[in-house]
């Protein structure tokens, strides 16, 4: 089977407070909005921010939970700029999980909770992504 | 900033588990792992199965919860191609969320959580990523 996802879906409370958090907060453009969804387009892939009850509804499982068991990571250029960007994220509704600092496997990088409890890591990493964690 | 995402961590209980239902149901091949995390190298960014305890100590945020509120989806190129893959995930420790349907914006699809509670929708969308949820 191909060796590829084509969108992730996180379920949102309030799609204004999350729009704000994700337009003015990251700075990214959406492709496609309604009144329950904002789509993304990524790097090969969609990111969509779907109100909750829609996103169970669909996928017939209620009772989703926050804060849901993964991360997503959001690399940038130089290890000076995760600071920048996780600050910016606090002003527009993120919330700082760990400050950043330089992990054991090298690099730098924090974690912002977005405003409905998603973790997003912002990381500097000078091995590239696959070796992020090796040792 | 640049509108992108590099890793996308899922956090698991049980490493062999995971590893069967990723390398074995989806066919994926790793392109890192040992005995704490597992690497996928996707379209554009990579897939982590790492260790619940690890990344809550990672990320400094405990209690992570399952099911999450978010799915991954992965689309494949024809409707009929859906129930094939769906079966398979079953037979490798995932779990039929919603069986596949035609949803009433169009297309095919099913949700299959995998064996850590994570979602995943295995979709045929005649109309496209980005338009998925389009009214």
């Amino acid at each position: 089977m191909q060796q590829q996802l084509s969108v992730i879906t996180l379920g949102i409370a309030d799609l204004p407070r999350s729009h704000r958090f994700y337009c003015e907060g990251f700075c990214w453009a959406p492709v496609f909005q309604n009144d329950e969804i904002v789509f993304y387009q990524m790097n090969g892939f969609v990111l969509g921010t779907w109100l909750t009850t829609a996103l169970e509804t669909d996928m017939q499982k209620q009772g989703l939970a926050r804060p849901g068991a993964f991360a997503l990571a959001h690399n940038v250029a130089r290890a000076e700029d995760v600071q920048p960007i996780m600050d910016r994220l606090v002003q527009f509704g993120g919330r700082v999980l760990r400050p950043g600092d330089a992990p054991p496997h090298g690099g730098f990088r924090g974690y912002i909770a977005d405003p409905d409890d998603h973790a997003w890591e912002i990381a500097w990493n000078p091995r590239g992504r696959s070796a992020r964690k090796a040792t």
